[in-house]
């Protein structure tokens, strides 16, 4: 039998609908998966199992909410009225923030049970973290995004809300087997989530299937879910092999060989998009403004908690302080001129199809043993990112160490509906199943 | 003798740095003055005395900083550590964030005092406030900024910072006989500054002059700052008489054929500039997108301190709960359309010149005689504000009341040092000094 921990939020909600399962039923089962598992693979930065139940308990299967009694972790840089917040710092130990950030009202407010936080590096930025990857602890499970993408694939929560300001959902969900999303800069409202970036920061969203991401996003959104909608027409997909795909790993390459394969036997039109070479100084134009702003959202910080600030995340702040406001009004400016031209690139396709991250999740623990010594490269995203552009990744490959590398589908601004249906089609032709070491 | 208080930012800055005049010894003059005008004024939601006069005695003339020894004021909806933070609202009495906001922290490192938190309209957003206009305090100050823009035409403080989400620089500015800023969105950090509508935000400057702004503005920017810039050539100016512009009082639209006069009678180039069909939507779709955003911030106050909300804000949180995500993204498309048609419709000009508010500062209290019954209406600047433009107005005309009617100069995304030496060159052609009653 199925234990409700396994379902996805989507038939876990059918089964809530139905009263074959209530959400009291679902959430214990969950707590003990967490209970399990949660000291081999450290997800949560604080678990609220009391408000958890008592929001359980007064869900009834007619009440409204699209995600009604469906289970959720946040991330521990968005802020919650009845939990701590801590944003992955020690400056922020204990700190109780006034107010539920707007998505975290807006999931409460379709049903769904807010379980708890989840690990984030330092301010969703940098530094190292303890998550271990679900499919083999020896492995990290990236960032920044690290507890939602890990509190997802080890089963347990369904769905959780993460954040991305460079490649802190897409690339964790590449490293765990799951379907992530960071929608369209600007359309979930990002209040109450500590900004790093406003250039680039975005909500961002994990699920084991399109469907369940589907159903976060519109329920963030406030949009009517249709559970397994398809694209109107056989997708085009324009894949494409941008000059710093060659820094990463061979699974990297293999994983976009694939996937051009797989669509295209599948009977989709798929063309080779050579992107424009004002695009290769993308990444670098986006860690510059990524820095910058950076430097400026935690000024406070810098100066009145310098050591207590992660090293890596000091350096950053520190490379932004340095770099002159004219160098980065220019990069704001050639980033306008990348958004103005992505039309022209993405022209006759429905997607962008590349790389997810730069191979599998690395592997291997700092001196001490409690944090894994990296958390993977965000180069693959910085170029979409910056774009401010709807992204969609899927699993798609296995690397040489058995574990999962997905590919990313790149959309117009606000085609963010659209390309999840598309993402939905090329899911059913990739399909690949990560096995799980701790199942 | 001129005291302390009545010089620019400017001018006590030379002085500080000529040992003429110590930072102390302006501060105690502000203060002197706070003590007297401020119960007839209403500007200030809190003072530091003691730490700004801290502050102050540890300046010496050699420091660094672009603000040295400079007293400003803050409006109460950006988050100060050191200083309660209320956003105008009974329901955040006594709040006190944990960290300055990123324009505090910029301000405090180019060695400005931060005296004060200045009075806002609840979340910078609607609802009604006592502060009264310095040059006739039988009208108010306008909003959301009221205490900003008070305080400095009161000449408490020489320049102060607000906020704009829709008119709440440009318009206060302009009742009070000020020159006030709304920066290019995004180039200043909003950092700490509470969203209401993340599509608008932004930082607003106020002062008594071009120089005063466009020193707080580079200090801000942390560019370096060069008094008295004035434009490499005469500019071109393009006067537009917006539909909206026929709902505005007479006052206004004087404001606006007198600066076509007098900027044209000066030398300048001045053109007649069509606003494209299209257009006449834009101050609609500011509103919806304001109230819809709005409405996602606001959501915590909303379910949990419903009760407590100002009725209008309530009410515009109503209204964007109630509309339609599809017609939001239907809007937002729009605005991005605006965004892309605008370089045409600036083309050939320097900057657009239109009126800056609907006439001069509406007067009349409430039944209580605590508050003001209005603080004016936003039309005139919602299109320039959801356009994300950089805007620069300055005084220009005095109405039947004998209060001033400003006119704004909109300038191309970007361009905001440019259009600050622009507004130099027309604020020393329009030239209008409002006397003050109070003074």
């Amino acid at each position: 039998m199925t234990e409700p921990y396994e379902l996805t939020a989507c038939d876990a909600l059918d089964r809530i609908r139905a009263k074959d399962l209530s959400a009291e039923e679902l959430l214990q089962s969950c707590l003990a998966r967490i209970e399990v598992l949660e000291p081999k693979i450290g997800a949560w930065a604080h678990i609220d199992s009391k408000g958890a139940l008592a929001a359980a308990r007064k869900v009834g299967a007619a009440m409204p909410g699209a995600m009604l009694g469906i289970p959720i972790g946040v991330k521990d840089v968005i802020e919650t009225a009845d939990m701590p917040t801590e944003y992955g710092s020690p400056i922020f130990k204990g700190h109780q923030p006034a107010t539920d950030a707007a998505c975290v009202m807006s999931a409460k407010e379709e049903g769904a049970i807010i379980l708890g936080k989840t690990i984030t590096q330092p301010f969703a930025c940098s530094g190292l973290v303890r998550t271990a990857n679900p499919l083999n602890t020896d492995h990290t499970s990236g960032g920044s995004s690290s507890g939602s993408a890990a509190a997802v694939a080890a089963k347990m929560i369904p769905v959780a809300i993460g954040t991305q300001s460079a490649s802190s959902t897409i690339r964790p969900s590449s490293y765990n087997g799951l379907v992530g999303m960071r929608p369209s800069l600007g359309l979930i409202s990002v209040s109450g989530f500590k900004p790093y970036t406003a250039s680039c920061d975005t909500i961002g969203l994990m699920g084991r299937s399109v469907d369940d991401v589907e159903l976060l996003w519109t329920s963030l959104m406030r949009l009517p879910f249709q559970r397994g909608r398809r694209p109107k027409q056989t997708p085009v997909f324009g894949v494409t092999r941008p000059s710093w795909l060659a820094k990463a790993e061979q699974s990297a390459r293999d994983a976009v060989d694939k996937a051009e394969r797989l669509l295209s036997s599948a009977g989709a039109e798929v063309r080779d998009i050579s992107l424009p070479d004002s695009f290769n100084e993308l990444p670098e134009i986006h860690e510059q403004i990524h820095d910058y702003e950076g430097a400026r959202s935690y000024a406070y910080e810098y100066v009145h908690h310098r050591d207590e600030l992660d090293p890596r995340v000091r350096g950053l702040i520190e490379r932004g302080r340095a770099l002159p406001t004219e160098t980065y009004l220019d990069y704001m400016a050639k980033a306008a001129e990348g958004r103005a031209l992505f039309p022209s690139v993405i022209a006759g396709c429905d997607c962008l199809v590349t790389a997810a991250a730069p191979g599998e999740a690395p592997k291997g623990w700092n001196a001490l043993g409690d944090k894994f010594q990296t958390m993977g490269d965000p180069m693959q995203s910085r170029t979409w990112s910056i774009l401010q552009l709807p992204i969609v990744t899927i699993p798609c490959h296995t690397g040489p160490a058995g574990l999962p590398v997905g590919i990313q589908l790149i959309g117009r601004y606000g085609s963010d509906l659209q390309l999840l249906s598309v993402a939905r089609w090329a899911a059913s032709v990739l399909a690949e199943r990560p096995a799980m070491a701790t199942s």
